[in-house]
């Protein structure tokens, strides 16, 4: 096991009615933005609930914040804040809404371009407290510090984190969940499942407690996913992805592990150039990482096929395929198809991913840092 | 699933050599009081690292806090405290000192009897802040916020807990464990085991994630427990069971899920009057308490028989004595006997053991809170 340092403050308060309690968690003077996307909260009654919580309260409201939050948009709740003194934001919707709502609390006092916060990693002093009220399954954004911008201007779709950016609480109420559409449910569930691949499949480390607990999420979501697809209302089947995917990306799989990532670095492309959902990226790019990097990655592999899909019997290398199958399977069973085809995504992609990436600098991606622009290509070849 | 409200705020430091990484953990300006038990530290190396780490720092020490650590001894730390002025505790050693010190963090400015903590479960409104250097796995006391402490002149041994007892940051360096004795090593497991089999074996409610997670400790152990007993110099196995008595007892695989703690409540009584170590009073009474309550168990057991014992042949009633017997000769494997005989304990234990706890008031344990006077006496008949 690798040497690693872990902590996450997040309070998480999970389970049916939990919007009622977040006036406590939050300071009785604070000034709140609550931060918000398309406009479903109001449909689906969250809204209404959180207003209700938040009776009495100093509360304003910044709408609009639209899947792969843009730097445009965000920057004018920025200035919001700025003009109003705002104090503490209330993210109330999915991935995209928190992401961008942790942008903004770290734009807020920032010096600078805040687009440096991502494009050149640029230390963060400081960042406005947070709230998330998470009503989508699927990016652990809820209990983490990450943050995933698009800058509309110049088609980039990057990462960044600080240690100001964990929401002080983040609400998990599987049933503000039941509204959402299939589309929304199978992403969520293939994006859980990849981040914690992503972090369980590169190469062994004699960790076998972090192992067995990526195991557990993977087989979790392999049960439980394909019954909240067929039975959205029924509430322990969604309390069980839901938590799945939380506990997916907050942390503690992957303490002490080498880890990959290098599936959402290219999915990341095709969302910022082609405009697939983020999920639909990962599908189309982790079966063919898992299928170019066979080799340094066999003994996990061998374990994944063995403890995950059940699958012992056959040669080494067919044991490997049908693990991948059987993950490319899975994703397109709960609704997520796996090449670029389907999306209408043509070859094109083989060579303009590899050149888009190669415009921010050298690229070594994965565990071993050995994913470079050609293997890029290789990949996207694999997806087509 | 259960609703729940999960937080676990403290930062782990895990690795060789992160005891050097102390001093920025810890405000400069401080006043410290290193806490400690019988000086194996000193023996170790464990010390002479923590006063090097903490160099030119203004540095008290309160060593002899005991293996169950007592009320008296305890309120003397507290009192050296409040004459020096003294403002972050440093807690280096096994649970008990962990244990210990949590308590005196919480006592300092307590208005009252602080036995009143746990006796009357009094509430605490602050505590001096914590760190801690754990070199025995076992307890968990790393990274939560629990204490249990015994009063001598009565006999008493009492848990409690508050908001503030949370360690700010825990180091967890293996190596600083290999010298300990297999007696503690066989300890530790059985006590990592016996608490993620509290939060587990009850009864189901559909939270598979959770269940997943508890069995990956447990086959953990069973794995590597006796790897490291047999060579307590390698450093993964030694680790992969250091981590995982941690996650044992960090909240997480316990939430929404309904919780036993019998065995604990009972085990308690055993080393408060016959003086067993705490994980030698968990192993004569876990399978007593499985096999009395082998039928509110039924379903949980026969999960645990297949998926951590590999037990999928015979009659359920077959199965779940092989779960138990499995059980307990695990136990035994790891060099903690579980019989009362086998601490030189006999008859008397039925009927004094239900006696000492009818003297604090109605007792009904378990997840059911159907283990009364009467069945805590059938659980010490058969442990005997």
């Amino acid at each position: 096991m690798d040497n690693f340092v872990f902590q996450n403050t997040v309070k998480i308060l999970f389970g049916k009615g939990q919007i009622a309690n977040i006036a406590q968690e939050i300071p009785s003077d604070a000034k709140i933005l609550i931060t918000y996307g398309g406009g479903s909260i109001k449909a689906n009654g969250v809204y209404d609930q959180v207003k209700q919580a938040l009776a009495g309260r100093a509360v304003h409201e910044f709408g609009g914040i639209e899947p792969n939050p843009q730097l445009e948009t965000l920057m004018r709740a920025v200035e919001m804040i700025r003009a109003e003194g705002i104090n503490f934001l209330l993210a109330v919707g999915g991935g995209s809404v928190l992401d961008g709502t942790k942008f903004i609390a770290a734009a807020v006092d920032f010096e600078g371009d805040p687009w440096d916060i991502l494009a050149k990693q640029a230390p963060v002093h400081s960042a406005l407290p947070i709230g998330a009220i998470m009503t989508l399954p699927a990016t652990g954004s809820e209990m983490n510090a990450f943050f995933v911008i698009t800058k509309a201007a110049t088609q980039e779709k990057l990462g960044g984190m600080c240690a100001f950016t964990y929401p002080q609480f983040s609400v998990l109420d599987p049933t503000t969940t039941f509204s959402l559409p299939d589309r929304q449910i199978g992403n969520g569930i293939v994006d859980a499942f990849t981040h914690t691949v992503e972090q369980y499949l590169t190469y062994p480390v004699n960790a076998p407690l972090q192992d067995r607990m990526a195991e557990s999420i993977l087989q979790t979501l392999i049960e439980e996913g394909p019954k909240t697809l067929a039975h959205p209302s029924d509430y322990d089947a969604r309390a069980n992805v839901v938590w799945c995917a939380t506990m997916a990306l907050n942390g503690l799989i992957g303490v002490g592990v080498p880890q990959d990532w290098s599936t959402h670095m290219v999915g990341h492309e095709l969302t910022a150039l082609y405009g697939l959902d983020h999920a639909q990226s990962l599908a189309v790019v982790l079966p063919s990482i898992l299928s170019l990097k066979r080799d340094v990655k066999r003994e996990k592999l061998l374990q994944y096929a063995a403890r995950v899909w059940g699958v012992t019997q056959g040669s080494e290398e067919e044991r490997i395929q049908a693990a991948i199958d059987k993950t490319r399977s899975f994703f397109e069973s709960v609704g997520v198809p796996t090449h670029l085809s389907d999306y209408k995504v043509g070859e094109e992609a083989v060579s303009s991913v590899p050149q888009h990436m190669s415009d921010r600098g050298e690229v070594k991606l994965g565990e071993q840092g050995d994913i470079d622009l050609d293997a890029v290509g290789k990949v996207l070849a694999l997806s087509l």
